[in-house]
């Protein structure tokens, strides 16, 4: 049943897609992903900048300033924002100009006007010495043409938003969000809609939940619909996922009847990568390559399927997402309130709840929901580990 | 000029808006804030089901059920998903039922099919004793009819969104999100797609980057365009922002003089809190009530106003979002690669690379942007600390 049962690790390296969705010009917006390096087009600040109010002068002029004996300049002038000065400070002149505003020709330094007296209107003391360059934002200091804005496979930041807007790009070279074909199988399954339920039917959980995730991975959910087990309608849905979508996810269903039945058409359409995973929950998981586009046959019990599609799907959407630097994840390292079982060679996936430093697992059937939707995170029992012991410290990745 | 400095605590208490964005009805979406616990109508599974594949039977048939010794039951039909079993277990029976099917009356468990035999068409060998309840899933295991599905305030995570389906919860009461008007002031700024810049001129990386971080807030940006220094113009757009949004965000300009325009019309809208903030970068930041609408005017640098909108933005557009729990932040425990200096009284906030649990803090001035987009996080120097010594470990907020 599980011919070929590889580690997460494995089955990520097996299935690594080459294949990078497509890159267009996009406006610059949160998460948008650049294709390449974007670079700056020409010197920010394009001109010298007062990073102060006060007043612009020679630095010459004020070298022998104290408060016991300031320095005596005639204000010639005064800056405007956002236009050019009305003339240049020659020796012995100052010029008043405020935070922001462009340095006059001739000055090379800026007072602070907490630093100055105005003794009598048209001059001004200065109580302090500047040096040349002091209170001013150099041309070119914020960035060079040529040099780079963002990076490259690291998606938009606000920050980042700013200073391309600062450098007037209006538009990137960008990976559009990867489209994920969504499926449920099962002739169980119905509708998240369907208002009273047949016996033995069950709402379709899976596919919304996926949905999220997709969209926390940086990618496009597509929904594709629930399939009946028949191998036909199984293998039409898919083969038109696949035509049109980046990556596909199928949840598989938990019977051995629905797992082999995906098992057999999937080897029909692409090449079968192994038929199960070292996960609890989440064994039951199907991956294959088909012509590029990978196919994630998840298990039915949707607890199982969000943890394999977390651990597996995820890093597939971000790399066909050309994400190369993803955003981190909140996690925070906290100690078990309780042992926790494993086996060796089996990753663990660990609901758990945390209160004042101590992680407490939560357990129940795979079938449940519940603790997951209860949970603050999760952690790992990593693949080499036959259980941890009470008092462990242990990373727990916050949902 | 700094009439009232705050802390950030402080700016945050005296601003707290009651205010809350309208609800509606919402279908459950990733980010979704329900306005109130959303509460299940039916029970979940509406029926007993089979967690494994196997055999239905009566428990109490396979008492002295072993290897040596199996139990023989006579198999009197099969369980198909979705459909209701045609028929019930009587003593001596079992139905085959696959993982997810519905127990058939009469039967209390599920034997997997890994412990049986069938060694001729029609009758099953028990390898195992099971208890009543083994392989089933119980009605209501997941909800009972008013079990919470998903707690008011808390924005919906993928798992919500799999036991909304679950339970055929459509729509969900949820806050909508809260507009927050953008403004930029200052003659000298100019909209981020003016291609070339007249001397003076710097184009608005203020709005682009707030509105990234009002959409990570939680919030709907509304851009309200560039006024210009002109006390009658900041009224007539501060006025309509206030009448429309639900938070008003203004990029007011770092001269005194940009300042102190932004002071004088916003008392005359509403109440001034603070004209400063005991932070670095950020303390020209002025917080009014205006009317129930909290209204940020951020320093003229797109840095300091970043760090300000971060610190005290984000919380206000979350609360008037109605998120109580929030989305916790990613976040790292490293130490100091060189010392930070401070002042008592004054919380800074550095921004900083990470490598190796090493925390490098990247300097220059405010008004450079380059070190937020440059950096991996930033970390708190809090009010009471005057510096921290090389070594120190601080929790770095990461981007």
């Amino acid at each position: 049943m599980f011919l070929t049962v590889m580690t997460v690790a494995e089955g990520l390296a097996a299935l690594a897609p080459e294949r990078r969705s497509a890159v267009v010009s996009a406006v610059p917006a949160l998460g948008v992903v650049p294709a390449e390096d974007v670079a700056a087009g020409e010197a920010l600040p394009a001109f010298a900048r007062a990073t102060v109010d006060g007043y612009a002068v020679r630095a010459a002029d004020t070298y022998a300033a104290s408060e016991t004996l300031p320095a005596f300049l005639e204000i010639t002038g005064a800056v405007a924002m956002g236009s050019p000065p009305g003339g240049a400070v020659g020796s012995g002149a100052a010029m008043t100009v405020p935070t922001g505003g462009l340095l006059p020709a001739g000055a090379d330094a800026v007072v602070m006007v907490e630093h100055t007296t105005e003794p009598m209107p048209g001059s001004v003391e200065l109580l302090r010495a500047v040096a040349p360059g002091d209170g001013v934002l150099q041309p070119g200091e914020e960035v060079l043409p040529g040099d780079v804005l963002v990076p490259a496979g690291r998606p938009l930041r606000a920050a980042d938003l700013g200073l391309l807007a600062a450098a007037g790009v209006v538009a990137v070279a960008a990976h559009v969000r990867p489209r994920v074909g969504i499926l449920s199988t099962g002739d169980e399954v119905v509708p998240g809609a369907t208002a009273a339920l047949a016996p033995g039917q069950v709402r379709d959980a899976c596919a919304p939940a996926l949905a999220g995730l997709v969209v926390e991975g940086g990618g496009e959910p597509v929904p594709r619909g629930i399939v009946p087990d028949d191998a036909a309608a199984l293998e039409l849905a898919l083969a038109a996922a696949i035509a049109e979508d980046d990556v596909v996810v199928i949840s598989a269903g938990s019977s051995v009847g629905a797992r082999d039945l995906t098992a057999s058409v999937a080897a029909r359409l692409g090449e079968v990568v192994c038929h199960g995973l070292a996960v609890r929950p989440g064994k039951p998981t199907l991956l294959a390559d088909c012509g590029g586009v990978p196919l994630v046959g998840l298990p039915g019990n949707p607890r199982s399927a969000l943890v394999v599609f977390r651990l597996v799907g995820i890093p597939l959407v971000r790399r066909v997402a050309g994400i190369t630097a993803a955003p981190p994840a909140a996690s925070v390292r906290a100690r078990l309130a309780r042992d926790v079982p494993s086996a060796a060679g089996r990753l663990d996936v660990v609901q758990v709840t945390l209160s004042a430093g101590i992680v407490t697992p939560l357990f129940g059937s795979s079938a449940l929901l519940g603790p997951m939707v209860r949970a603050d995170g999760w952690f790992r029992v990593p693949e080499a580990d036959t259980g941890l012991g009470e008092g462990t410290e242990v990373e727990v990745l916050l949902y």
